[in-house]
């Protein structure tokens, strides 16, 4: 006698920028009913992602960290880093596949939103096809980020641009001046580089930095005045200036 | 013997793209305690805004529907179509004034994100310094829009461009031309101009239109392939080919 096992689903789940009430109604069902609650990591860290759900979770839920292999040693355009992350994405599918292949749900917690510079999108490519896969959308790191500043971001016929701030300098310059309204995420190690291009597009007066949006320790500052920050937590804002009757 | 009343709270409500679960768990308990709640509508119509709450407030809510003025016949160059819909802004902030004036909150529903392009901005910046006003970010109409095609919107570096389909032809072309991600709002009937466009930067195979994103009625097309589309509640979506290990 054989028994069929009906597959379990991979919820790809939006927390938004930091806040736990800032959850969707949606999200917040699943991962207070998820026994299967997987997260990434850098190693030897609680993992920003499961900081927002603290208190969340249930009592017998199994957590299943999944933790960066280190690759700062690495430089970005070492075919090695990319083979790195790659087989470690390789790994993360495995698990998570023989998970829902057993019948269990998984519920993947991911900052902001899934679909938007997130890792699970390298999950989620792999998955596809092979068990039912849902994906939650949420409130992004940017939309709490400018929420911070009390200010809107866009009006009218703005143009927004957002950028990575791992772009090279004379290109950050050249996107930060052809933009009413800009966003800057991954800044990191970058902000002096990011500092030198808001300057050479004459924008300085006009951004600001945000860090830990919707989180314990927020902190809005001008650019200029920004003397020590925690850039891996920051964002950078120009806010656009368009029609407003 | 006089009485000093606490003034009242406006919130302005973020609801995210549609779907009465993808309100945040803070937004769902503020409109679902709300007393009075205002909305934007065009005459003669329920309200966007308005049907994403249906079913969700109090019996003796106190609706305050904000009707647009008509102004399909004034270009939007022309000085009166500004004048027009400030002295509309300017009349709305007066109803929700008096109100908080009078002790009492006012949860204004905002589709998406209030700071995002939206309506509620212009009330925001009339009410500030006046009475209490809070914000609570919500998931934008585009992330309900990519999370629809189920394709991730932005990778590694990718650019990110928003841009409205109000902008001149070349302008679009120009902006289509030099991005990586793209998405565009206010569709309307600038629709034609935007195929234009989009064609023009050679990239009408990558082009995706999303109509009535995470709502009932939901439809995911090509652009190649939209024949019929509601051009109203549409967004286009060009997707990052970024770097993926």
């Amino acid at each position: 006698m054989s028994v069929t096992i009906a597959c379990g689903t991979i919820h790809g789940v939006g927390l938004g920028p930091g806040a736990a009430d800032l959850l969707s109604v949606r999200a917040d069902r699943l991962v207070r009913g998820a026994r299967h609650v997987a997260y990434f990591r850098k190693a030897g860290r609680p993992g920003r992602a499961r900081r927002i759900v603290d208190g969340m979770l249930r009592a017998d839920v199994i957590e299943i960290p999944m933790e960066y292999p280190v690759t700062t040693e690495i430089p970005l355009s070492d075919p090695r880093y990319n083979d790195c992350l790659s087989a470690f994405y390789a790994e993360c599918t495995q698990r998570l596949l023989v998970l829902a292949q057993a019948g269990e749900d998984v519920v993947v917690l991911c900052e902001g939103d899934p679909f938007f510079y997130g890792s699970f999108m390298h999950l989620h490519g792999r998955l596809a096809g092979l068990v039912p896969v849902t994906v939650v959308p949420g409130i992004t790191g940017m939309a709490g980020a400018w929420n911070a500043t009390d200010i809107p971001i866009t009006w009218g016929d703005d143009v927004l641009t957002v950028a990575m701030a791992t772009l090279p300098e004379d290109e950050l310059a050249r996107r930060i001046r052809d933009t009413d309204a800009l966003v800057v995420m991954k800044i990191g190690r970058n902000l002096p580089k990011l500092r030198r291009a808001v300057a050479a597009a004459g924008r300085e007066d006009a951004a600001w930095l945000v860090e830990h949006a919707a989180m314990p320790g927020q902190r809005v500052t001008r650019l200029i005045e920004a003397t020590s920050v925690t850039p891996y937590f920051s964002i950078l804002l120009i806010h656009g200036q368009g029609r407003r009757p």
